[in-house]
Formats: structure tokens, C-alpha cells, sequence
């Protein structure tokens, strides 16, 4: 028979640290604490295959189990001379999870089982201390009601609660033995009342039972959620970690505390935590004491506290990570009930990592390993006041689109923005959504709020781009355009109003919060980042147009820049004029000269992004977006034209131009006349950019700028498209840089973002410099659903299980992932020099990043804001491939 | 050295008709004819290889060929008698082009090659005839300027107009010798003036030029479209037939002519075909001269007539199918110039098919071949009578998206068609372009007329489903629904005014065209039909949803439904009401309120579609649309309010219905909240469609009828869409069936439609008992571009090249056919019993049967009138499989 339950204490230690799949965490923790001879309350673990034994018997724990845990109570009794379930002098038990990884959700922990009716007079008799054997039991009967009865805890509460005001008790300690008994018989009723059996009296049903609710709530909705979410098999099971009692409730000289070795909000090297004395476990947390900063403990009790400071620091030795335990002292006696890695901030994992390094504790591969790629976010934004904040009034909690605090006064459109913004306002735009329309608002406001749209909406990218803070998706939000006002949660804002976002939270706050600005210029976030480059194989660029993302892309470490979209360009200024002009022209001399007039625009505009880029390589994208994204909305000029001509006013020009801007009318834009389809059906918008790109680059070459252009074709689904554009754009650049007599390397390749530009690879391969692939298209035409048009129901998607997660934010592996294996595999057969790289969003995101690594991309690019987190996920999934 | 010229002619005939590859169809035919005895004109024929050769020698033909074809031109000049070149007794050929397949586009035919200022006074003096010399001169260099030089025919016939009106001649037959010799260096000084030199004298050099000039014209651009367009390779490149001249034009007894064995127009068994005498072959298609039934040279030249009869019927039981001929009598000898397969109709395929199968000319398997399988489309619909059409005014021709005749009178919305129609009216129903609302107006209408949209726009396939004829994409026509009126090519046209429509030509006519119906029971087409199923391999279904279409669908031989998209039955009568109450509540008990009315509505739809259908599948599809189809536009809606406000009306409820549009409101509807997402959103819709479906099944199985019902779960990218959906089906259709006490057997399957569907489809296939590809879809989303927004790109798409054909009409076999399979051998591989077909617009296209039967496909659907064009598509490629 296999071996199914450890035992842990003293020399009888059977498990040790790599023992995590068998025991869990906590098990192995535990165990290897014994083996250390750390004290620590001697027991025993169940192992994690029996938690799948027991579902695969319909919910019964198997009889030879059973036997197994008998034998090991047994040498427990012996161990610690008392007898589980005496009434006399009670061995008493905690029970506790612990499955291999930590996981919120699941049951946490019983403490005092074993009492009864007649143990617990025992208790008193033995402890000398009625009311401590009183209070012990009554604990018992509310969490193992609540957690394995199903009886709420709240509900215990309420009738302590009752009991309390009509004895006239302000504090639980106020209470006498005599009124403690009451509550007891109460809370007892309350049992039978609720179930119509009574609270169990035998101490191994209630062992058995607690044992079983451990594994019960490995399978609870929400433990289901969150291992999905993290990617835990769900066959790995949780452990059962049963654990004599010790009390930090039996007096002045007992306490019970929770620490970390080092500060886990500011990684510094401090010793951290707090402590209760005369208190159980749960009352450290539950808020109805004040617990005490651990540093006062040496005052209270000095050498449980020396000791405690001397094992942990061993410990953290010894894990060589920073620990975050639980220890009891009873009667001035050490416990140490847990430890294990504890969870730290962004800032705090850095520092940690990097003293560490420092300390000789770790390597510089392991500090890579250490922090979460996506913690980096928390220290390139600034951040609300925490203080500040909390006295403000939370009007609604909505989607954290783009980290950052932001703080400014309500406008209502992007002309405002710019206005207000003119006269010295700090502003946030609020929108119900945004368009391209709105992009010179975007970039005075310091925040962005919609109350519309996912996180790969308009606003939530763009934002994401510039760096700015946006809340999107508010949908609690009535905004009002009319009316100039907001209005949510019973309070309505106006114009002017002030208003706050965190953008890390999707917290949307009524009036001014203060904002702190980060340490980006950290000298420790600085070297971890260079340690971080050493381990990556993977080029980072950034996506980027101004020259301002751009600088800041630099300053993040990009190598280059991945896609410049051109099209941003377009709404700058008088620019936007030339452009409607453009698509408005029917003939073709017409449309030339609206081109003529963009032509030294969009020179300079790919001059000053090269001169930042200087030495590195820079794609730019011909014009994507379908053009009536640059022409006034369809539907409010068919109103004002209705508007007007029920006014009786002339609407005939009016009426001319939105003839036209219906002749442009898509039903589906995303799938209409954009990307490359513009460039084949109006050569003469790639011929204009192309003479911008290479003008400009033929002028930086001539200043002794190293450009290093790369022209991108949108939307390609037929190399014949391909071919089309590239021929365009090489006849210019050819004769471009010929008559300025300069010699500059460039390439022409193209993004492949639908589904039939992966499938049909080899041939796109032959006509192309490059792939990028442009994994925001890619997602949308693989799924069949937008980016816009998806937000309703994703959710409902995630909530039912259909999905993991967004599929927007992170890579699907095994649908896009699939066509870009493909694409990668084809591409690379007819063509093995081609470079490939990925601009959709997905390029900033952790798992996508590694995805990317191990399907053999050249580089990642995403928005300057992610480019150090893409960085960092680059190298530790170039770590994990070594390693393998 | 390879050979690469073929005599022809006698005995010394080197070809024969197997070697169409070397020799082209008209080399090969000519060499078989000389091979039974018929007399040809004797000459050479230069082989494909040669224009190859001459392509990648930069258009040069190698020397050795040139040796090779001078000692052809000597063993020609003995068979003769005659020397090419010579000044007293001329040899004069004709160069025609002749590649494997006959091609439009390309050269036709040089006559009199080897006249020359000398020759042609020795031709004069030989056939004692000096008008006949110098008309076959003028005429050799009109016809050699044109081609071969490039000195347009038009500018001859011009000079020519201007001699006879100053020499006051009315024809060509009244010139005097003098005048035309006056004429011939007309001729001659043209072209000199606009060459720079002279026409070419020599007659060796004629000969190479009019070669190298047949060569090229390969490689013309309408020559390459006309290749792309039907799929000929363009290596096999074209041959050139050099060959000895007869003359039609040596007076009364010398004749030339063109026939068919039978009629090409109604298949009749009848010798058909037109002459003149005195005639060269170009006069018998110029119309200078109207020529004559071929009937009356049997009055003319009885002795030759009987010759070409026997000739002709004994080449037609030569090759087994009717016979294109082309003839000269030279003083009362006849010569054969030509023979190949004659071009039909599509009731003249059939019935010529049908007649040599009874003639025992050829069997059915070679008759199911000979019939292209669109051309039983025009054997479906009414036509247009071309006579009563010809005196009416074409408009303008558009896309002929639903084929037949319609006349009516125009209306401009669904609710006029409908009140029209009561009154006993026909209308057409002219739409900018049409949406599920005009469902019911498109139902009574005779014909359906749109301004926008392509081929595979809402009326196209909604009209071809219906068999109704639609014009779609009259660009040209300007619908103005204010004044209810249409203005094209400077007419106007009123409500009320008759139109006429040919949905097979995209013609529009306006007045009230005469119309012819059909001959659709005829006993030859039902008879061919059935020779068809009897080489068939694969299913073929139709896509229908009321009785009255799949009643159509049966009579054209589908066995079962495809398709039927359940919410076409949405708009019926009061039902649009609660459909709209169903999407407008915000509650699920309201929602279900509505629910409930339309429950026993659509039970009688499936209950009326089963009865149809006894004993064959019926594939139902889960509702579809995204919900706003089903409710007011937002924009007329916005348009209204605003119009009501600006006068100062209460619009507070109009503004409550706007809002619940803004929110159902889509960027992209394609993309959106549809197809399975609705119900998994939206569970009870699913729920009350399985309702009603399996209680009409079970109605029917008591009632004996047999209902094979298949529910089919739309847009799914995830089996976990489906495995959702499949549940919520299944259970509903066990209890029905339960508590009716049947039992029937029923599948759950879906459309594989996106491209996440195919990329997952071994996941897809466990929980499938069956896929159909929805290739509208499938083809929207692996391009990228939507049917609805694409038509203004792929026109110019086509037209670059870039297209061949549009991926809507035609499946792009490289692209979607890779994903449909991938997803047939995954989805087979986890599902082995997995049924496969496929229901979008292509199930219904020749080309696109073909690729479905090669890849495996159980069956194909289509629109009901499709269904026979599909079943012969289907049988072709059997029996192409079965050759292979």
C-alpha cells in the first residue's frame, strides 16, 4: 500500500522541502522547518493524491486511509502525551490546506478541534484558565460551522453580537465564563437548528469531517476560477496538514503574529509583521484588536523574539527568498506554524532581487526569475496618494485599462481638452467612447474615461501608446454630452468638476487626489534591468509615432521601432484638412494636390521620428484605417442636415458632403476598404508616404543619422497585394535615394493579421523583407468578433468558463497561436532570412511574450509603457528554455 | 533537333487529332481531317513549343525553327505546284493561331499572305481576274497592318470610306481595277506614314512576322485574363497554322461559309450555318454583306452542299459532338478550313447531350460531362422575351446577382411591395439596398433591384435563395426614397412606372417587358438529371426555411435542407412585435414573455418544413443575426428624434427606444453579438428554438411523417460554444421526445465558419455529430473584408490582377479551401462519424462543388434554384475522380 500521510516534529520528520508536489507547500514547509529544528507543534500532512482518491470515490476518503491516519494520531498522542478526544486533558488539533501552489479560495484553517462538551471542561480544569477553555471552544464550533457545516460565520457573529448587548457587554472579554456558556448552547442550537443534527461531539468525525471539507473546497467555483487563471492542473490536489494546537490565548505572556522578513510594500531589508498577545490565530487579521507592529514585541516577550529573528533570518537563508510566517508563542515558548515565499509589490520584488544579489543570496538569474513582469507596470506610472485618495468619494469601479494616476478637471471633448488645456487646466477627458477623431484631446488630457468599451478599445490602446492613465468601460457612467454633466452613483458631475483615476485599478474617484510620482530613475530598477538584458535572446521594440513616445520608448529600452502608424500622423493640425480633402476628391489631380500639401508634413514627421531612432530600426505602416474615420460621423451630419432642414435652413452643401461620406459608408468598417485595399485602389496616397519615408530618410543619411527604415504593408491576405505596394514603394525609394545620392538599407515587408495571409506564408514570404504580426487583427478575424464589438459578451464568456481569459489581452496559444507557427514555419521555408517580429498588443503581455520567445520571433514590439515588462518577460522565458 | 513543325494535307499528314498539346486544337483537327480523306487546303502546323521558345529567346524565333519551316514552306510549294514569293503563279497562305483551348483574344487569321506589289499582278494574269488580285491584296495588307504592325483597321476602312465618296462609289463592288490599285497605295502610304517604313514586300518576311505576331498575341492582356478566368495554364502557349489558300472570291461558283452540325441555340438536329458566294471569311461575320441560310446552297452549288454534308456528319459521329466548321468552295471545289467542338447553350447542351445518347453516339457518362453546369441556370428561370426587350430602353446593366426575367412596377419600400401586391399588381422592389426588414416586400416582389452591393450582397443571396431575379450594384441609378422616384442614363422613373429586369444578364430595361417561361419539366433536362444521380457521390442539399422553397428544392431534386435560417421566419406578420419585445427587455421573465408568443410560431415553421421534407434531414440553425437587424435603425431613429425636437415634439419615448439602439448599437455587426454568442448569452432564445423544434418533430413522428431534425449551433471558434449550446438542445429535445412517448433520432452539430473553428476543429468535432462550413463567413474572416463592404475593392482587385475571381462567388480554394481541409482531417480524426457539408453561397458554384467533392464533403447546399447545378457539378467531378 502506498504511502499517503507524513508525519512532521522532531526526528520523526518524514517529508522536506522537495516534497511540494506530495505535501503541498505548507507540508513541505513545515517538515523542512523540523528538519531544520525549528520548533514547530508536531503533526502530520495528508498527501495531495489523496484529495483526488477521495473525489474518484464520489467524496469519500478510501478506508485504508483512514487506518493510515489512525496510526499517525496514535504516534501523535505518544509524541505529545496527550490523548485526542480526552476529556481530561485533550490533544487539540488545527487543520489546515495546502496545496502545492497558494491559492485564494480554498479552506483555510480550523483551529481547536477536538473540543466538546466534556474536553473542554477538561481544558479549563488542565490550563487553570475557564474562560480561555470557553473562548477556545466557542472559536471552534463558529469556524468549523462555518467552513465545514456550511452555517455562515457572520451568522455566530450576529448572535455573539445579540448576546453581547443584551448582557450589556461592549467587548468580548467583558464576557463572563457563565455568559460564555450561554453563547456556547446558543451557537450549538443555531447548528442543530440549521441542520436538525447537532454539533459533532466525537473527535474523529470531526477530524474526518474537516479533513474531507479541505478537499471539498479544492473543487469550490472559485478555486476553479483562479487555477484557471494561473494555469494549476487541476488534478494536482491539496494537502491536509493536521497540527497539534498551540495557544497564544492563554495569557499576557502568549501572542500569535504574522511576518514578512523584509518589507514586502517597499522590498526593504526590515524586520516586518505584527503580533496580538492572549490571541488566537484569526484575531490578527479580523480587525476587532489593533495588532501591534512586530518591533514592540521585543519589548513584550525578548527571547521568543531574539529567536524569532534568528530563525527567520535562517529561514530566508535557507529559501534564500523573502518569508512571510505565522508563529504562536505560548507561555513565552516559540512556535513557528508556517513560512513560505512571501508575496511582494513591484518596487519591493525589485529591491528584494537586487540586494539580494547584493547579500550574495542569489544570482543574478534567479533575481530575473523573481519578479513578475507585469509588477513592473507599478513602477513607471505615477500612482494615486493612497491618503489622499481615501477621503475621496469612489464613484465606480470599471476596467484599469492604462496604469497611472491622473487628475484633472471633466471635459467633454477633445476640442475642449486643447482649449482648457491652453489656458493651464490639467483635464481628463470623459468620453462614451473614443474615435481617431479624438486623438489631439487624448494627448493634452492627462486621463482618459469611457464609459464604453473593453480593454482593447480605442481609448484603453491609444492610452496605453501614450502612457496615459484611462479608465475604460465605465459603464455605472451616464454621460451626457448635452448636458455637459456625468452622472453615477447618485452624484453628477459637470464640466470643470474635478475628477481622479487610477488607472491601475479602474478606480474612478469624485474630486482632486494627490499623485506620487515613481522612482523610474531608480538606480536599483536600472541595474535589474541590465541583468535582465543579459538573459534575453528576444529584440524589444516599441510602438511609437511622435517623436515624444518615441524618446520614451528609447529611455524603456527599446531597440527600435515596430510600428509607426502612420495614420496618428494624420490628425495633427491643418492635416486633417488635407486629408478630407483628399478622400473627398473624385479625380485623381485633385486628390494629387490634397497629397502635395501632407507630403512635407509627413517628411518631417518620419525625419524627427529617425533622428530619435537613431542607429536602430524604424517599421513604419502605410495609411491602415478605412478613410472615413478621418471624415465628420455619418450619422451626426444625417441628423444636423434633419435638424437643419426642419429649421427650414439651407442644408444643400451639408447635404453634398454627407452624400459623400455615405458613399464611403461601411457597414463594417474592420472589414472594409482599409489597409493595403487603400494603397492598391489609390496608389497615389503609398507613393506620398513613400516619398516622405525616403526623403527624409535620404536627409538624416546626409547628417550622419544612421536610419534604418522598414516599410510595413497593412492587411496583406495575397502576396499579390504585397507586390503591388512593394513595387510602389521600391521604385520611389530607389530613385529617391539615388537622386540624393545616399546609400540606406531599408526593407519593405508586411504585417500578417488575417487569417489568409498565415495560411498562404510561403508564397507572402517570397515578396517580403519582414512578417510583424499583427496580433489585434489576427485575434479578431480568427475569433470573428471585434475588438469593440466584443466587450458584452467576453465577459459573459470568462464568467461561464467558455473563455480563460480575453483573448484581446492574452495570446490565444492554441487558435492564433496556431496561424502564426504556421506563418513562422512557411515564411521561414521559402525565404530564411526573413525577420519576423509581433506589434499587436499581445507584445506587451508576459504569457504572449513567451509564446513569441519560444515560437521563434526576432523581437516583441508593444507600447512604450510595457516595452521594460516585455523585456523582462523576454529574458525569463529565454532563462526557461535554457534551462530545459 | 526536336521536331516542331507538322505537315498536313494527303499522305503526308504528321499529325493527328491526339496531338492537341503540340499542335492546338486547330492544327490537331486539320491533320485529322487530312487523315479521313476530307479535303483541306495542305500546309503546316508550328508547334506550342515554338511560342515558348520564342517568349524565352525574348521574342525571337531560333534560327532552327526558321530552317525547319523553310524546308515545309519547299515540300508546300511542291505539293502545290506553286512557289511562295513568285511573281507569275503566286502560293499564297493563311496564318491562323490555334492554341489547345479556343481563346478569344487572340489573333485570328492573315489571308493572301505572300501578295506583294509583283505577285499580285502574276495573281491577276493567272486567275484572269484583276479585280479579284487587288482585292485579295488590299485586303492582305488590311489585315497584316493590323495585326501584325499595329496600324489599326479602322484608319483602312476610313481611307477607304474616303475614296469611294470622292470617286462617288456607294459599294466596294462598284471600284474599278485603276481605282483600287489608287486605293492600294492609299494603303501602302499609311503605312509607311506611320512606320517610317515601308509595308513589308517580301513574302518570307511576311510569313515570320505574322508568326512572331500570332506568338504574341498570347500574351496580351485580354489573352492572359481570358486564361486566369478559366484556369488554362499560360506555358502551353499557342501554335500557328500556316496553310495554302483557297479563294471563296473567284466568282459565283466559289463560296465561303460557317455552320454547326446542329442548332448551337436549341440543340435541334438540324444543319445550320450561313454563306456567301464571291465572298472572303472575313465577309461572312462583317457585315457588309448579309449572308445566307446555308440552306439555300444547296440551290446555289448542290453538288458541293452534298459534299459539306457528308463531311460534316461523318466529322460529327468522328468526334462524337456537335461540330463549329468552317468551309471555302473554289470554283465549285470544296474545302475544309476548320472543325471543332461547337459552343451551346445550356438547353441546347442538354438536349444534344440527350439525342446522341439515344443516337448511341456517346454514352451517359460522356453526356453528364458535356453539359456545363451553369448553363442549366438559364433552363430555371423565366427570360425576358428578346424581342418585345429589344424595342424597350436599356437603363443600365448591373450585377445579374439572381437570374430570370422579372416585370412589375417599381416600389421603394417592403410595405409598399406588400400593399401592391394585394391589390393584384406585380412590382419590383427598388432598394439602395436591402436588410432582413424587407424580408416580406422581397417575398412578393417579382424582382428586386439595388443600387449597392456586390454579388453576395443581402438581396443577391436573399433572391437566389427565393429564385427571385435581382439586379444588384446599379451604381449608375440614383434612388431617391423622398421623392419615391429613380433617375439613370437621364430618365426618371416613378413609383408606379413598369420596369424589366434580367437577373441573368444584370440588364435593366425600363417599360413592361414581355416574358417567356421555361421549359423546367421538359423530359430531356429530367432525363439528363437522372443520369446525373446516377454517377453522383455526394449529397446535395438546399438552403431554405419556408415550404414553398423547399418544396422547389425537392422538385429540383435536394435531398434534405442544408440550411434553414430560422430568423428569416423573425419578420413574419405580428411576429417581428415580440421579437423586438424580447431584445427591448432588460429582464429575463419579460424576455421570456416574449419568448413564449413566438414558441408556437416557429413550431409550426418547423412543423410545415418537416412535412416538406418527409424522410429527408433538415439542418436548422440557431438564430444568427446580431439583434439590432431585428430593430429600428439607429441612425433613422436619431434622425427622427432630432427632426422632432428641432419642431418642438415630445420625443421622451421615441429617445428610450434610441438609447436601448445606442446600446445594442455595433461598430462592426459582422463581428459583433451573434450567431452561438447570443445564445449563450441569451439562453432562453436557444431554449425556445429547441422547444420548437423537437415538438414539431414530435408532432410529426405521431403523425407518421419521418423528421430527421439536425440542430446546428452557428459561429462557434471555441467547442466550449458549442458543448454550452449543445447542452442547453439536447436536454430540451430529450424531455420533448420523452414526453411525447417518440422517438427520433436528431443530431447537435455546427457551422464551422471562422477560422478558429477549422484551426480547433479536432477539440470542435467531440462534441459534433456533424460541421458545415459556412463559407460567406469562412471567406469574410480568413480575408479580412466583409461581402457587404468589399464590392468597391475587388472590382479593382479583378481588374490589377490581384483576384481572378471573386472569393464570394468562386472558393478560394488556396486560402479558405486549406482551413475547410484542415478542419475535415482534424475534425475526422477525434470524430470518425463526423457528417461534413457545406452551406454557404459556394455550395451552389461549379468550381466550388468540385473542390468539396475532392476534399471529402458528404454533401453540398445551395439555394433551391442551384440545387440541379450543383447535383451535375457534383456528378462531373465523380466521375473525373473516377478517370483519374
Amino acid at each position: 500500500m502506498a504511502k499517503h500521510i507524513y508525519a512532521f516534529g522532531g526526528s520523526s520528520t518524514e517529508g522536506d522541502r522537495t516534497m511540494r508536489d506530495t505535501l503541498g507547500g505548507k507540508g513541505a514547509n513545515l517538515a523542512e522547518m523540523c528538519r531544520a529544528g525549528i520548533p514547530v507543534p508536531p503533526g502530520f500532512t495528508v498527501a495531495t493524491d489523496v484529495c483526488n482518491l477521495y473525489f474518484e470515490a464520489g467524496n469519500k476518503t478510501p478506508g485504508h486511509v483512514e487506518i493510515e491516519m489512525a496510526e499517525h494520531l496514535a504516534k501523535l498522542e505518544k509524541m505529545t502525551g496527550k490523548k485526542f478526544g480526552d476529556d481530561s486533558d485533550p490533544l487539540l488539533l488545527s487543520v489546515r490546506s495546502g496545496a502545492k501552489f497558494s491559492m485564494p479560495g480554498m479552506m483555510d484553517t480550523i483551529l481547536n478541534l477536538g473540543l466538546n462538551d466534556k474536553s473542554v471542561v477538561g481544558l479549563a480544569k488542565k490550563s487553570g484558565n475557564e474562560r480561555f477553555a470557553l473562548d477556545s471552544y466557542r472559536r471552534f464550533i463558529q469556524m468549523f460551522s462555518d467552513v465545514v457545516l456550511d452555517v455562515p460565520k457572520h451568522d455566530f457573529e450576529e448572535l455573539l453580537g445579540e448576546m453581547k448587548e443584551k448582557k450589556g457587554r461592549a467587548l468580548d472579554t467583558e464576557l463572563t465564563a457563565e455568559e460564555w456558556k450561554e453563547i456556547i448552547e446558543a451557537f450549538k442550537k443555531l447548528v442543530t437548528d440549521r441542520l436538525g443534527k447537532s454539533f459533532p461531539q466525537d473527535a474523529l468525525t470531526q477530524l474526518q469531517m474537516a479533513r474531507d471539507a479541505v478537499f471539498r473546497s479544492w473543487n469550490t467555483p472559485r478555486a476553479n476560477h483562479y487555477r484557471r487563471m494561473n494555469d494549476i492542473s487541476h488534478t494536482i490536489g491539496t494537502a491536509v496538514n493536521v497540527q497539534m494546537m498551540v495557544f497564544g490565548n492563554l495569557g499576557e505572556t502568549s501572542a500569535t503574529g504574522v511576518g514578512f522578513t523584509r518589507n514586502p510594500a517597499t522590498g526593504e531589508n526590515e524586520f516586518y509583521g505584527e503580533f496580538l498577545t492572549n490571541a488566537q490565530g484569526e484575531d490578527v487579521v479580523a480587525g476587532i484588536r489593533t495588532p501591534r507592529p512586530i518591533s514592540e514585541l521585543k519589548d513584550e516577550l525578548p527571547e521568543a523574539y531574539d529567536e524569532l529573528r534568528k530563525i527567520t533570518h535562517n529561514l530566508e537563508q535557507n529559501y534564500q527568498d523573502i518569508q512571510d510566517f505565522e508563529f504562536t508563542i505560548e507561555d513565552k515558548v516559540l512556535y513557528m506554524l508556517q513560512t513560505r515565499s512571501g508575496k511582494r509589490t513591484g518596487p519591493a520584488a525589485v529591491r528584494i532581487a537586487v540586494e539580494m544579489v547584493g547579500e550574495g543570496l542569489i544570482d543574478k538569474k534567479t533575481a530575473v526569475m523573481r519578479v513578475e513582469p507585469n509588477q513592473l507596470d507599478q513602477m513607471l506610472h505615477p500612482v494615486l496618494d493612497k491618503e489622499s485618495s481615501g477621503s475621496l468619494k469612489l464613484l465606480t469601479k470599471a476596467l484599469p485599462a492604462s496604469p497611472g494616476a491622473a487628475v484633472g478637471k471633466i471635459v467633454f471633448s477633445a476640442d475642449d481638452a486643447v482649449a482648457w488645456k491652453d489656458k493651464g487646466e490639467a483635464v481628463i477627458l470623459v468620453r462614451a467612447e473614443t474615435t481617431p477623431d479624438d486623438i489631439h484631446g487624448m494627448e493634452v488630457a492627462k486621463g482618459i474615461l469611457t464609459s464604453r468599451g473593453g480593454m482593447t478599445s480605442h481609448a484603453a490602446v491609444v492610452a496605453r501608446g501614450m502612457g496615459a492613465p484611462c479608465v475604460a468601460g465605465a459603464e455605472e457612467i451616464k454621460v451626457d454630452y448635452r448636458g455637459k454633466q456625468i452622472t453615477v452613483a447618485g452624484v453628477t458631475l459637470k464640466e470643470g468638476d474635478w475628477l481622479s483615476l487610477d488607472g491601475s485599478t479602474g478606480e474612478v474617484f469624485g474630486g482632486q487626489a494627490k499623485t506620487v510620482d515613481p522612482d523610474t530613475e531608480s538606480g536599483q530598477l536600472a541595474e535589474f534591468m541590465t541583468w535582465v538584458d543579459e538573459f534575453r535572446t528576444t529584440g524589444v521594440r516599441a510602438n511609437a509615432e511622435t517623436p515624444r513616445d518615441a524618446a520614451q520608448a528609447r529611455k524603456f529600452g527599446a531597440e527600435g521601432i515596430g510600428l509607426a502608424r502612420t495614420e496618428h500622423m494624420f490628425f495633427e493640425g491643418d492635416r486633417i484638412k488635407y486629408v478630407q480633402q483628399m478622400i473627398l476628391s473624385k479625380d485623381v489631380a485633385k486628390r494629387q494636390a490634397a497629397l502635395d500639401k501632407l507630403l512635407p508634413e509627413q517628411r518631417k514627421d518620419f525625419y524627427e521620428l529617425f533622428k530619435v531612432m537613431d542607429g536602430y530600426p524604424v517599421i513604419i505602416r502605410t495609411l491602415d484605417p478605412p478613410l472615413h474615420e478621418f471624415l465628420p460621423k455619418r450619422e451626426e451630419l444625417m441628423v444636423e442636415v434633419a435638424e437643419g432642414r426642419a429649421k427650414g435652413q439651407d442644408m444643400t452643401e451639408k447635404q453634398k458632403l454627407l452624400d459623400r461620406v455615405e458613399e464611403l459608408h461601411e457597414f463594417n468598417p474592420m472589414l472594409g476598404h482599409r489597409g493595403c485595399r487603400l494603397g492598391i485602389t489609390f496608389p497615389e496616397i503609398t507613393k506620398m508616404q513613400a516619398q516622405a519615408i525616403f526623403e527624409a530618410a535620404a536627409q538624416c543619411a546626409k547628417e550622419g543619422i544612421k536610419v534604418i527604415p522598414e516599410v510595413m504593408i497593412p492587411l496583406v491576405g495575397n502576396v499579390k497585394e504585397l507586390a503591388d505596394q512593394k513595387k510602389i514603394v521600391k521604385d520611389i525609394a530607389d530613385a529617391v535615394l539615388k537622386a540624393a545620392g545616399v546609400d540606406v538599407h531599408y526593407m519593405i515587408g508586411t504585417m500578417i493579421e488575417v487569417p489568409r495571409g498565415a495560411l498562404t506564408a510561403d508564397e507572402v514570404a517570397k515578396e517580403a523583407d519582414f512578417f510583424s504580426f499583427g496580433t489585434n487583427d489576427l485575434t479578431q478575424t480568427t475569433y470573428g468578433f471585434s475588438r469593440d464589438d466584443s466587450g458584452p459578451f467576453i465577459k459573459d464568456y470568462i464568467a461561464k468558463g467558455i473563455f480563460e481569459e480575453d483573448p484581446f489581452q492574452v495570446l490565444d496559444q492554441n487558435g492564433v497561436g496556431q496561424l502564426i507557427k504556421m506563418a513562422i514555419e512557411k515564411g521561414r521555408k521559402t525565404n530564411p532570412k526573413l525577420e519576423i517580429g509581433i506589434c499587436g498588443e499581445h507584445g506587451g503581455e508576459p504569457k504572449s511574450v513567451k509564446f513569441c520567445v519560444n515560437a521563434g520571433l526576432n523581437y516583441v514590439s508593444c507600447s512604450p509603457f510595457r516595452v521594460p515588462i516585455a523585456r523582462l518577460a523576454a529574458a525569463q522565458a529565454a532563462i526557461a528554455n535554457s534551462e530545459k
